[in-house]
């Protein structure tokens, strides 16, 4: 542990457990506290409600609550609120939805949560450059509805109306990234304020640089470590002139992932290829009132021109076929299409739904895609084997999938058996050429997997970065790496 | 100056003048050089002939060699050489083909380069995923030769055959990057020898990851002074079905950049866009034997299914007309459209001819497409004002163009007007929200226009992380940012 004086006196984090959790945070430093009460009135808050509530994402971690929250308005107050704690040396955390799932936001060392979602302002759309910036607070849905009449949209989709500034700091992606890249693809700058409070700019607006080290792609997938995300610059697209959507069912998970290999591998330009496995269309047609085929299925969009969209639908459904995909079926309108990606989205709450009073531990590996069905079937079998209740969905035109097991809270060692799963799941991506985490980050979870993915070098040279640009170790302290 | 003892005493680096080519470096201490010639024999040369030709570039600086080259064949060896550079204090400068136009491998503060040329051995092609992974010193055309049989190719093409560790630590682009992006976007993982000799890892075989901090775009663009990149993993894409290219001649500079605009606003997924000025043409036509038309064009290429191409080519041959175009020609035939290719990828030998004995000043800014017209047109005016030889080419689907002055080296006169003409151009890119290059890199030449683009406060934040990469700042010192 280094350079942590006075309030983080607190000893280094090893995995997860309860300690971590129960580990009581020092009280504030009054004058701290005095002096954000009269900066923010209203908006600087202790109440315990306004604590849990920031001190929980979609993670299946306790609650552990920051000390305080503020609630910023502008880039100016985030960088005040911060260079505060710097000057008491008080962890802070940033929050936009709290819709992370690896414990991202939990103040597992107390502190000051500065929650951005009031800072939801679009700054610019500059359309004819295919470009929006927009503060931090500002969500994916929002956004899509300020740039609509513009003839454009921003496709990164991780199921969760999240923030970008969130977006931005777990390097989210989801359904669409097999066409238009993650979040790293899709930043073209960031205002950030650094640990001391100072505000700084990455990128431009230019859709290419070769000009000094890429802090943008530094900050992106940086969990609030390094900086505090207070503006974002986002690359934009037209709206295709036609899209549609299809579903296919196969007679095995292994049929549905080689389908997805010979898409890839021929080039077709898909939008977005998800598996659903049968488990988890069992629960999307119970919670969306569907009746979709209760088997391994593909849910497919094409965008393009009429004839592109054509030709690659014809295409697909050509190679589906050869693997044995049956009930090809076109959601051609856009109700159609939308009740598909609702319910799709929606599984993980119809998956909760399945066994009432639940608690979701979700995986979330990728790996090359030549290995994903190698690596879907071991785990899938793996969970058959325990008997846990469990269903896959995944973004498979990525590699990327999530089996997620349906734990009684009541019943610890389920808990214990479905992460002793995840970690096979996870050692086996790395093995495959894969990594432990596709799109959820590594938060509080997966820091011991990091080492194993990165190796100690790299996560040394990480952790010298971190107290290179973080000295106190006041940023989100205890995520992403130790220190 | 920070941490430099010994070896590196010299004083900061401040604008390249010619104090600092100048500057003599100290001899290299006995032993250093004992032990590097006991352990790589005939491959460690002093002699002048090998320093000289390692101490330039395409640029127009003059020659600045290293005392010594060392030519690695593996990475344990480049690794030993840095260890015993640190040890020694002794500068080390990685040297790929010499194709970089920013100084960047003029060693101003005299040391060791390493040669990785003859580190070019396909590691693995893994074509069922899409991924290659190269040593450093592979060069984009030998790549492309060796997957080609895969039905793959890598993408990236700056024009200049330069190797693959060489294209990653300029974050590379050229004409192909409107539709694959550049290196930024296609470098899944490295292998990097450390400023303390160890050798680490960075990404992985997975299309995407959230895991930790994003090492692989930090080196990417570094230009050798955080690291030496040894190992290379790329994406690769499958041949495209159907290529054609086409060229178009327009009455004005802008009216061929307002079809570019127009093609990328309405998502023509178009695969280059290159725009050539008259003077260009007239290089072009001399150097290559061809007739084209001396008036402003855009060479354009698409690629797709046969269909797809067709479509493309229209959408594109209405714009164009819409905007003045005229002479539309196609090039269908592999040998028309590599006679044509091959014409632009000569430009730059092309244009030196045209002025027998010149020495090149190539801008290169990159600004949002909007901006674009605007900004070659003024640098245009105020080259024609100048009286100055000049060329223009443009990557201008993204934004990004290079205005080149043909000087005579015996007037140092024109190297200082033009230079203040370059240094409008860059400040207007800036100014219109773009950055000071688009694809050359920092070098020697543009560090304090990183500093205008960046800020102090991003910049100072680049010297924090070369600082905790680099403490003895061995790697390529005097480039990018000031320690």
């Amino acid at each position: 542990m280094h350079a942590v004086a006075g309030f983080l006196e607190s000893p280094a984090m090893n995995a997860p457990t309860e300690s971590v959790f129960a580990r009581g945070a020092q009280a504030l430093p009054d004058d701290f506290v005095q002096t954000l009460r009269g900066r923010f009135g209203e908006r600087f808050s202790t109440a315990t409600a306004v604590r849990e509530q920031h001190g929980r994402d979609e993670s299946s971690y306790p609650t552990t609550p920051p000390q305080a929250v503020v609630y910023a308005l502008t880039e100016d107050e985030v960088a005040a609120a911060v260079a505060l704690a710097a000057q008491h040396r008080v962890p802070v955390i940033a929050y936009g939805t709290g819709s992370s799932l690896e414990g991202h936001v939990l103040a597992i060392h107390g502190g000051l949560t500065i929650d951005v979602s009031r800072m939801d302002r679009i700054v610019a759309i500059n359309a004819e450059d295919l470009t929006v910036t927009v503060q931090a607070g500002v969500t994916r849905e929002q956004l899509n509805r300020e740039v609509k009449d513009s003839g454009l949209f921003f496709p990164i989709d991780p199921g969760a109306n999240a923030s970008l500034g969130g977006m931005c700091a777990t390097r989210a992606s989801g359904t669409n990234a097999v066409r238009y890249g993650t979040m790293r693809e899709n930043v073209l700058g960031l205002k950030v304020v650094t640990a001391s409070g100072e505000i700084i700019r990455t990128g431009t607006r230019a859709k290419k640089s070769s000009a000094g080290y890429d802090l943008t792609r530094l900050f992106v997938g940086s969990e609030g470590t390094l900086g505090v995300i207070v503006e974002v610059t986002l690359k934009l697209y037209p709206l295709p002139e036609a899209v549609s959507a299809a579903t296919c069912s196969f007679p095995s998970i292994a049929a549905a992932v080689d389908t997805t290999i010979a898409i890839i591998q021929m080039g077709v330009p898909i939008a977005r290829c998800e598996l659903l496995d049968a488990n988890a269309i069992r629960g999307v047609n119970k919670h969306s009132n569907l009746s979709l085929r209760e088997a391994p299925m593909l849910l497919m969009e094409f965008h393009g021109s009429p004839a592109g969209v054509q030709e690659q639908a014809e295409a697909v459904q050509a190679i589906a076929s050869e693997h044995g995909g049956t009930a090809f079926e076109w959601a051609s309108t856009p109700e159609d299409r939308s009740r598909l990606w609702k319910a799709r989205h929606q599984a993980y709450f119809a998956a909760l739904q399945m066994r009432p009073g639940c608690r979701m531990l979700t995986s979330d590996t990728c790996v090359p895609i030549s290995r994903l069905a190698e690596s879907i079937n071991a785990s899938v079998d793996e969970a058959e084997a325990a008997g846990l209740p469990y269903w896959v969905v995944g973004h498979v035109g990525d590699g990327n999938f999530h089996l997620a097991y349906l734990l009684d809270p009541n019943d610890p060692g389920e808990m214990v058996r479905a992460e002793a799963l995840s970690q096979r799941m996870v050692e086996r991506a790395i093995r495959l050429g894969g990594t432990c985490t596709g799109e959820h980050g590594i938060g509080l979870h997966k820091m011991d997997y990091l080492v194993q993915e990165a190796g100690e070098g790299a996560v040394a040279m990480m952790r010298s970065i971190k107290l290179a640009l973080d000295p106190l170790n006041i940023l989100n302290p205890g995520k992403v790496v130790r220190v």
